[in-house]
């Protein structure tokens, strides 16, 4: 699935942070655009139609905006967005996991309350970038931890080439990205 | 100006954290209910209409849905939010400010990258709790040193014994909450 809307965004504002990484902070990581994220709300509402969802998880702070406008145009299903936090203050029942960054080189916890997550829920991962799958790997986690069932992993950006997608496909989990890149070399952007 | 679905909301949803501190993490910071963020939204863009606003100021990561509803109701302006990260790792131009929290003991640094906010900018602060108002105060701050103008901060919950809102209105700030606690005494919460 692709949107040419978004190649086209991200080809003209997309900023290179050394060889590897690109920056979209002008409409999605910084500044939103919000009508342009509520037509990528909408294109993976039209992905992920008759999923039956109950429920939207995505994780701070980059995924609240993509995940509101999913969850808005999926008829409004309630967004529960992980933190990244430790668990001790959230109260008692948690489930948590251990996200690595590779970039960084640094580990996180991200945490959801058993409060709003249970084993009746089907959800749909929503996240604004595809890298390496850690934290959808992390947030699929979370929901089994729950007894709940994940119906697939929705991406704005895909960084194909990371491994992300290969990752979560080979565990059974659907993946669908907006924009796939999958190359940066030289800093030319390639989709697929 | 009050919302009698939001008090509802509170009343019925919110958890007491203390004696002095309540989430409301079912409806706004940790679950997200879209439908009734976006009912928030346009009734910040009825408080605000005709003010000509360019853009919308929040900070990560709890404001950002808020924010998103706002931005969208007035028209899709774009929304920017400020991080909570070093300005180091934000690139030259940054518009930085400490906030301290009270309740934490800590102080956080938000910042806004300068390509985001210039001086042409007549800026509404959006956030989802005012209490200290140092948030706030950071983020009028930061479109300060913009040289951009801030035509007023909306807040979600205002807890006005914290005294935030007195101490923007003595600044000269116009300050609109959609709901307004004046107590948390004894567990009970009071609204004005």
């Amino acid at each position: 699935m692709k949107m040419k809307e978004l190649e086209e965004k991200i080809i003209n504002e997309a900023e290179f942070i050394g060889d590897d990484i690109i920056k979209v902070d002008s409409f999605l990581n910084h500044q939103i655009d919000v009508g342009f994220i509520d037509r990528m709300g909408e294109e993976f509402a039209r992905i992920f139609s008759g999923s039956g969802a109950s429920k939207i998880l995505t994780v701070e702070s980059s995924g609240i905006a993509i995940g509101c406008a999913a969850a808005r145009a999926m008829g409004g299903l309630p967004l529960l967005f992980a933190k990244k936090t430790r668990p001790a203050t959230m109260g008692k029942g948690v489930y948590a996991a251990d996200i690595r960054s590779f970039t960084k080189g640094t580990s996180t916890t991200i945490a959801v309350s058993s409060e709003y997550l249970d084993a009746l829920d089907k959800v749909i991962v929503i996240d604004d970038f595809l890298a390496t799958g850690e934290a959808a790997l992390g947030l699929v986690d979370i929901i089994e931890q729950a007894g709940a069932v994940c119906l697939g992993v929705g991406a704005v950006i895909e960084k194909e080439y990371q491994g992300g997608s290969t990752r979560l496909r080979s565990l059974g989990y659907r993946v669908e990205s907006l924009a796939v890149i999958t190359s940066l070399e030289d800093g030319i952007i390639y989709f697929r």
